[in-house]
């Protein structure tokens, strides 16, 4: 059982969290585009960031922030992703850092930068400086909507959660943010999450915490195999709940902490999924019965990942035969003789060989929006679901014609 | 330059061969399906095959014949893989090469066989009876186009060259065939090809010229990513145009037929990505600079497997990021800081700065059909090329509609 409970107010329903969104002018639309975030008291922070090699400059300059583990503000901005821009584009997110800083009278050390949106192109830094300005003047424990509405790009739906739990008498609450669509696969995608929280914690137990809530969640997770150059998880932690520190994952309250942000996590790494740029379907990809979890990830992912089991999925075909020959091309350890697959809960195959089935049923479950696909490897214990979302004309819409 | 020359006659260009192709009623549309291959002198083969776990039972009754070295016949079906069907399955193949090998009066031994199409699915095999029957009876030296039809499936064009060269006086002609659209990555790709050379060689030559051209070729191009359970490609020798014989990669002569062996298969290859599923443009994308051709190779396929870089190719976008993002997370050895990038001959990144472009100069390359994509990594000698193609609305309409 959750030991803990939804509530509203996404990332400023943590005591002492303020937000706000602008429109700075980025978006060709109109549309929000600043983020600020801001914690009124010190807070420590734990980050985690994308392996690509192309790391934007906004990710440079927000690894040195996580280094120190302290840090009480974010600055985001959509529309441009400040990445391929070179010594300029690492100036102008150090300048955005400096700005925030300013703004809110604290140290540019103190402030995360992040940026997504069109690669290679330089920050308009006029517009953003007077955004930051009026996003100061805006901050409000009501501004979690605008703060994610300015960190969205083609999101279709905004993606938010606010949790509230108990640690030992006292009342902790975490709320979190992301945005994410297209570019998404684990090691991260592009995509940016923000999570607050008023529990004491002290960095390196948040560290850990946070660590093993992005393995659970963004981590599984992939849209169309591309690892972005802007991604990053934040996670700030300004202790005003008053629950006793917690210092180390032997800690009383550090496993439901740590539950609530894994929690918190999924929530979001489903909500980029179900959202993923043109999806119509939501689909949760288990193998079980793996030898280790490692093969058990790479074979979901591999199935995840297929083009031919996507567009199967859009165009509700129950082509089976490509989830199995996804299965057998991942590189994992697989006794092709052995296998079950179940689209839904009807068992398609087992032991390597074809059920008869009834079209009916079949077209009943490949017509659902929601869609578990499981594989059984029968080779040993180890279980992993990745989500993801089938791949349609829409897809290909939003991205032919991005940035033109 | 090319020591062959390309000739008409695909694979019944070569001495003493002959193929036919026939209509047994696998595909829906009545269109030919069975194809059949026969080298009416003994003839030494080698082949290489698809490494997906779930090998069809095709595939893994060739492999027998492959591991003898001498074969005369191929018999291949499309409309159905025969692959995740289990011991059925597996007799259905072993029936196929008995029943090629009865007409033609030849061992089963010394025939492949190999199937295409919907994935865990019986193989009708009263109509492939008759069909192998009624192709024996339609052997020509002019049925290359029919064998070639009937093993195509989403294939919109068909795929053959032909291609005559001279070893120490003597005149050696060499025939290829393949299908292959959706479904297709290295390792290998769904995907057969046949070659038939009338070159007299041994089989471990001819095993490892193979070998080498599907390096050069069908490994280096990607439509989607998934290698498929099926794939196989197939050499005869047969001798007849009666060159001294080729022992060993040091004789003479083995360099000029390795040549002509992989040029028809990089001609294969090429038709392969243009004419993979749905596609609208064909992309050349060369890696150069890398510290090995591993690096090279890897980068390459990343920017080819990315459904954001390949959507923007087929909307005509220039969002060259995407290419750099690809290359940032393809876990190769690079330095962001010296990386140039070329779309056709224009240099849009140098030193991992974006350059000035003319929106029309570029809005020119990217409305071509043919697009060079050339990423410089400024490390070190090894490139490599990979073929692929854009990925468009038509691919999600063939893969969502294709069993149903």
């Amino acid at each position: 059982m959750e030991q803990s409970r939804i509530i509203s107010g996404g990332v400023t329903a943590p005591q002492g969290f303020l937000a706000a969104g602008v429109a700075a002018g980025i978006k060709q639309n109109g549309n929000k585009d600043v983020a600020l975030l801001y914690s009124a008291a010190p807070a420590v922070a734990a980050a985690v960031f994308t392996t690509n090699a192309f790391a934007a400059a906004p990710v440079q300059v927000s690894r040195r922030t996580a280094a120190r583990g302290v840090a009480r503000a974010v600055v985001a901005n959509s529309g441009c992703a400040n990445a391929c821009t070179g010594a300029q584009g690492l100036a102008d997110a150090v300048a955005m850092a400096e700005l925030a800083g300013k703004v809110l009278d604290i140290a540019p050390q103190e402030v995360f930068v992040a940026s997504t949106g069109v690669i290679g192109r330089p920050l308009p830094m006029q517009k953003i400086a007077a955004a930051i300005r009026a996003a100061a003047g805006r901050l409000s424990p009501g501004g979690a909507g605008d703060a994610l509405a300015a960190i969205m790009t083609t999101d279709t739906r905004p993606k938010e959660i606010a949790l509230e739990f108990n640690l030992a008498g006292q009342t902790v609450r975490l709320g979190a943010m992301a945005k994410g669509s297209g570019m998404i696969h684990p090691n991260m995608a592009t995509m940016l999450a923000f999570i607050t929280t008023d529990a004491n914690i002290l960095p390196c137990a948040l560290k850990k915490a946070l660590q093993a809530a992005v393995e659970a969640s963004f981590h599984m997770v992939t849209v169309d195999g591309d690892t972005s150059t802007n991604d990053m998880v934040v996670a700030l932690a300004n202790g005003q709940a008053g629950n006793k520190e917690i210092s180390s994952p032997g800690d009383p309250g550090y496993d439901v902490f740590a539950a609530a942000l894994t929690r918190a996590c999924v929530h979001l790494a489903q909500c980029i999924a179900r959202d993923g740029e043109g999806a119509t379907k939501f689909l949760a990809i288990t193998v079980r019965g793996a030898v280790d979890f490692t093969d058990a990830k790479r074979a979901a992912m591999a199935i995840a990942r297929s083009p031919l089991v996507k567009t199967a999925f859009f165009g509700e075909d129950p082509n089976w035969g490509r989830i199995l020959c996804a299965v057998g091309y991942a590189g994992i350890q697989v006794d092709p003789g052995k296998v079950s697959l179940f689209l839904g809960d009807v068992p398609v195959v087992r032991h390597g060989l074809p059920l008869p089935c009834q079209p009916e049923i079949l077209a009943r479950i490949m017509a659902g929006h929601d869609i578990d696909v499981t594989v059984d490897l029968a080779l040993g214990e180890a279980a992993a679901t990745v989500w993801t979302c089938d791949l349609s004309h829409e897809y290909v819409r939003i991205n032919g014609e991005y940035t033109t």
